[in-house]
């Protein structure tokens, strides 16, 4: 039977700030590069008022993901919460607009913070740092979780992210539930370095127990395993995981699976702001994944999603993907 | 002396929300094409609703083109009026951060209506059309006219848009006697053919009475003077005020003062999108002007600045002015 969405994501709703700013402000601001970083209000009105003129793209990393699987006329739903406000409203905005269910109930108007912000700051050579304000986003709780939407899902992707917050260990444990009484598959992503510090027991237990297909970057599948070694991480990773595909910047990505190991590349392109490179590989590969492509072209499609991002500002894709895809002769 | 400003500029401030459209999207959902047209809230949301993906940047025509100028490094100000709540926020944000004074005061939390908003469609050709929700910026008053502030500048510039409201004329007329008792001069841009149509007598006496420098582009200056014919247009402008600054799309611009006529020619590019060329060009015209180059070099940098800002999305800035000047051997 055709279960009503390719995908459902789980993750970190928020607005991205966008702006350029060389290397000397982040030292300067206390911003470590690369990196997400969690800030408190106060930090983020302190930091915004320093910044340069800025534009709002929509943003959240499984959010981006399911606008990326949307994008290419996947069935998908989104699970993360906004506020009542104007940002909020922004970001319902696009990700319906993409095509996208997003259902999960706006935080009402007199709820305590607001809708979550990202300020990303694009240094010159197109590396982001986000200084990320969670706001009502923290506080997604499983009550949030419709189990019957979450169950007509093929995979769900859960998002590493969403692993800060008092409620989220409960929200994922009842998706997961969901997703798997109804013969869902489990997709994680580590998201980040230091989220994968911050929670690595958690997501190793959460790996070991439920996870399918596991994505990750270098840095944050070597954080996972605490080792320096990529391949031995990957090992590692694969297994545990039926499905592992972890990306490696310029050097393309990896997808292990059925004891075989694809290394494929990345599209050479001019990097204006690597802000959605992993978000949009993920979008790219589950859309392959639900439509019958074999692993390897998952992964090529991912690169070149990843390529399509980092070519402009914000983490949406502008280009028409699929027509990219049949550019590079994936069908 | 030197002034402490070398442009003010009042007009409506608000937040572009840009997204691409075809153009059988504008026919079934009645937006006309090329030109600004006011829409109530209600009107805001159906469309908004109805649009795909979009971005958010800071616009409002003067505060384009008052953040041009600071861009190039001028002294500027900003009289437009957002709300106290996100969208204003973000106007502010970027304004000040461009290094423009801005001290209007928010409307307060508790106002009827929203900072205002421009739903800016643009079509695969380029062209933008431009569907505004006033909201708070209607009601500038006189009281938020500072007469010092506008006795500190060289150059006051008002945006024709500015005249729908209803204390517009009255702010506008507060403004130009403040500037003009302290030896400043006036421009003003018509902004849109139909708001020309809607103001056409108020624009005419402020022409003859109050305005030294005219901007317009080619159907707003035939709206003025309603005739078909260009040149006539042109002349009957020069007639009035000392100098016309009247851009012309591809065709570049014309410059008249002192009895002469210089037409300099547009920069070509391929346009992503129209918003804020006008803008621009007046912007980088003001500036020029403000740091002593000839007319004609002012009319060229505006066409550069022009060029710049339709080879991207938004009506602001995105490459250095300055280092694009001297790459056009404008210095």
């Amino acid at each position: 039977m055709t279960k009503p969405y390719h995908v459902v994501g789980i993750g970190n709703a928020m607005v991205d700030i966008l702006a350029h700013a060389e290397d000397a402000f982040l030292d300067a601001h206390g911003v470590q590069k690369g990196i997400m970083q969690l800030i408190d209000m106060e930090r983020a009105v302190h930091l915004y008022g320093q910044i340069g003129p800025a534009q709002e793209i929509s943003g959240g990393s499984a959010a981006n993901t399911i606008a990326g699987i949307a994008h290419l006329g996947g069935r998908t739903a989104y699970v993360g919460k906004v506020k009542d406000d104007q940002l909020g409203a922004i970001f319902a905005h696009d990700l319906r607009a993409q095509g996208a269910d997003y259902d999960t109930p706006m935080a009402p108007g007199d709820t305590a913070g607001e809708t979550g912000r990202c300020i990303v700051l694009v240094t010159p050579d197109g590396e982001r740092s986000m200084n990320t304000y969670l706001g009502v986003t923290e506080h997604l709780s499983p009550a949030d979780i419709d189990d019957r939407q979450v169950a007509g899902a093929e995979w769900i992707y859960l998002e590493g992210y969403r692993f800060d917050g008092p409620e989220s260990h409960e929200a994922f444990a009842k998706a997961i539930g969901a997703a798997k009484a109804a013969g869902g598959r489990v997709s994680l992503t580590l998201s980040d370095p230091f989220c994968v510090e911050r929670h690595r027991d958690a997501f190793r237990r959460m790996i070991a127990a439920d996870v399918d297909l596991l994505f990750a970057n270098r840095a944050e599948i070597l954080s996972m395993y605490e080792t320096d070694d990529f391949h031995e991480a990957l090992s590692r990773a694969a297994a545990e995981v039926d499905i592992v595909a972890c990306t490696e910047s310029e050097h393309g990505a990896h997808v292990l699976a059925e004891g075989q190991h694809w290394h494929v590349p990345a599209i050479p392109t001019q990097v204006v702001d690597a802000t959605g490179a992993g978000d949009l590989f993920a979008g790219a590969f589950l859309w392959g994944l639900t439509h019958g492509r074999d692993l390897e072209t998952c992964g090529r499609m991912g690169c070149v999603a990843a390529s399509e991002v980092i070519s402009h500002i914000g983490a949406r894709a502008e280009a028409d993907l699929g027509v990219l895809f049949r550019s590079h002769g994936l069908t």
